[in-house]
């Protein structure tokens, strides 16, 4: 293998077989191949592109840099669920472990916040005591007992994806989507699951504003795991506004736990049964949407649901007090309402400032290094299309001081529209793609 | 400067400012900017291209990188000669001293061999006790005393060019006209010129074996000449056989001389005469190449250029006793014909493959750290057009050993076709490119 060819054949528009690609990713992930010549042929792809076969082999050997979730004694489905990223997406806290109160394994890899989008693994920080730096033995030692873990991309997963990723971030070759597919699928199929629901978010708080580009990830993610027998079936859902209403890691905790117990929002409740039913079905637990809508329901209404939660909370070293005691959450000392400056209708409830507005307050982060207040952010009652009276309230700041409480209002009167008539907003969950295509997605009959 | 963003706009087709390409390059001379961000970015300019202002920032921080030479007090003028490489190349021998013996200070800075093409730095390492590596200063002193110094770019004069060019030889980034271009004006403009005469080789020996590539090579370097006030001349010459007889360091020394002293091959002497007339005429020595060439040939016939060459030889350490022996010089211990193996006409002498063969006697390298055996090569007495007869003598083989003198028949029976009619060869000298464009060189109308 000699590197400058392999470019040279990129960059010429020739494609690099299998064999090399797995060399390469190898003496990559080893240090023999330097940076400089990966991120050469990173931006060659970028122009010229990188077809299926050699997605699958790049895939493959980013898979074989790492150890894997060895779960093949498991009799019972695993089944994980991917989001392309969102502000106020606190589904993975409430899917994880409804599905794995109704017997479906849930080995749960997330991330951190990046850009303007909150991050699961930080979510989970806010709960006192709560580690999500387990070792492979150590989560695979947990989904044996109760069937679920909520776990960081260890030292040990796709290490060569670790390190091509952070080359790409700091050469401008991260959107390629046959790249992003390849790093998302690396981590998930190492995860050894039967099977993967992704969800793709739309919309201008979205990584992809571009719906061909969002069906061509979800396309390029489903052929990965097709090659590796994982089925993975992808929903598009809106990110046009904030998903549920808390905004902030301690608050979407909250947030999470109401809808773990019956309480949640509709929006929240309704992406995440949308999701939940195609992971009960790739599961082979429910027999159809309808039967795995009900199920979930009872999951909730019985307890069950917010019990795991509980178990899973108290196995990875946090507090479950926490689920009946607010207050041991960390929490911001100032509240304000932030009020409608003049009737109308909501007709905007712009995500991304409202993300950035998160990192403003202390809530996120600027780069890797920075610490996370979890206990600021904002609960957005408004909805786009709600009717709203002048000196109604349509938000609630949750701020360190006063300078990030002007900081708040400033954030919420750029994000928050109010126009005359309401305005067109995408519907909730729109497509559903599977390996036999995209078509429109139908809500199950049930109330 | 947030270099991913410098990146990323590259990438999309947008320019880099001057102001950007400057402290780019000083970062990366520095070693703040890391080798993996540059070959991102030079990958990118290999797709999306870099426009005429962009090279000029680029050239000029390459220049500022290092020291110059400089020679700003002299009262004649300075210019030099750069050619693309080619096979049996020697011209720089005879013309360095030719054009310094008629008024012109030659500060000429040469390379190695590169692929299958000879280096004059190669060919001046076979005379005995000669040095090229001098430093800034000992080369400005020399063209003070004696108008003419040959030297090698010394790790002085552009660092940013040297570190640039290796990181596109190991990224596949090497064939882009225009960083081909500001590579060597960054070297030549560093040389102090008041004025650069340009041999581009053409034809299958070519390092460019497209002439609307060739062109457009002679123009970047023309308008880099012309940002610093520094004009640029570019005549296409042949390079479809080897240029003269004799292929090889020491021979080519040797063939050198025959030219300085008046006996040299007649395309040899043609090359020779149409690039030192262009720089006779940028240095406002001749009124017109038919003066100028009345010069040369004066200048040879009275025996100044020989003493000029005797006197550059003396003073970087060199034997100038090999001028009149030869046998100074290194040679091959065995040497042996190459005949026609049938009669009639000579129909190619393919360059790389004699080039090549050079490296496979011993006389070339295959890696930097090669060494060099001086006294190997061949003779090509025979030319394209030539009829010849079944046995007659085309070449002379100087080989270390009977398996060499072997590879030497093999090289050559590969590179020297005899078929039934004589086929079209390129014009020795065809165009001639100035700031005003391109035209068909003509030759002067002398004897």
């Amino acid at each position: 293998m000699i590197v400058p060819r392999l470019i040279e054949r990129k960059r010429d528009g020739l494609p690099i077989d299998a064999a090399e690609w797995r060399e390469l990713v190898r003496a990559y992930a080893r240090g023999d191949v330097p940076d400089y010549q990966m991120s050469a042929l990173l931006m060659a792809i970028y122009f010229r592109g990188i077809d299926a076969a050699e997605v699958n082999a790049l895939t493959d050997a980013m898979i074989e840099s790492g150890g894997t979730l060895d779960l093949d004694h498991l009799s019972i489905p695993r089944i994980d669920k991917h989001s392309t990223g969102g502000v106020g997406d606190k589904v993975s806290l409430v899917l994880a472990p409804l599905i794995a109160s109704l017997g479906v394994a849930v080995p749960m890899m997330s991330g951190r916040g990046l850009g303007h989008t909150g991050g699961t693994l930080d979510k989970l920080d806010a709960i006192p005591g709560f580690r999500s730096d387990l070792s492979l033995d150590a989560a695979r030692k947990q989904i044996d007992a109760i069937g679920c873990a909520l776990i960081g991309q260890t030292a040990e997963i796709a290490p060569a994806d670790r390190k091509l990723y952070a080359l790409r971030d700091a050469t401008a070759t991260v959107e390629v989507v046959q790249l992003i597919a390849a790093s998302i699928m690396s981590k998930k199929l190492a995860e050894g699951l039967t099977g993967l629901v992704l969800d793709v978010k739309r919309g201008s708080g979205s990584f992809i504003p571009d719906e061909e580009r969002e069906i061509e990830l979800a396309n390029a993610m489903i052929g990965l795991g097709a090659a590796r027998g994982c089925p993975v079936v992808a929903l598009l859902t809106a990110m046009d506004r904030p998903l549920g209403l808390a905004c902030g890691n301690a608050l979407e905790v909250s947030e999470a736990i109401d809808a773990l117990k019956g309480d949640g929002p509709d929006d929240l409740m309704e992406v995440t049964f949308a999701l939940g039913a195609e992971m009960l079905l790739l599961g082979g637990v429910s027999s159809s949407a309808e039967a795995a809508w009900t199920s979930m329901r009872d999951a909730i209404s019985s307890g069950r649901a917010v019990e795991k939660f509980a178990g899973i909370v108290e196995a990875q070293g946090g507090d479950p007090r926490i689920i009946d005691d607010r207050s041991l959450l960390p929490s911001a000392p100032l509240t304000q309402h932030f009020v409608a400056p003049h009737a109308g209708f909501v007709t905007e409830v712009a995500p991304r400032t409202v993300g950035y507005g998160i990192i403003a307050l202390g809530g996120g982060r600027r780069t890797m290094e920075d610490d996370v207040d979890s206990g600021v952010g904002f609960v957005i009652s408004a909805k786009p299309g709600d009717r709203v009276a002048a000196g109604e309230s349509l938000a609630t700041i949750h701020a360190r001081d006063d300078k990030s409480l002007a900081e708040g209002h400033r954030v919420l009167a750029d994000a928050i529209t109010i126009g005359d008539a309401p305005a067109a907003s995408l519907d909730l969950v729109s497509h559903r793609i599977t390996q036999s295509g995209v078509s429109s997605w139908i809500r199950p009959g049930v109330a």
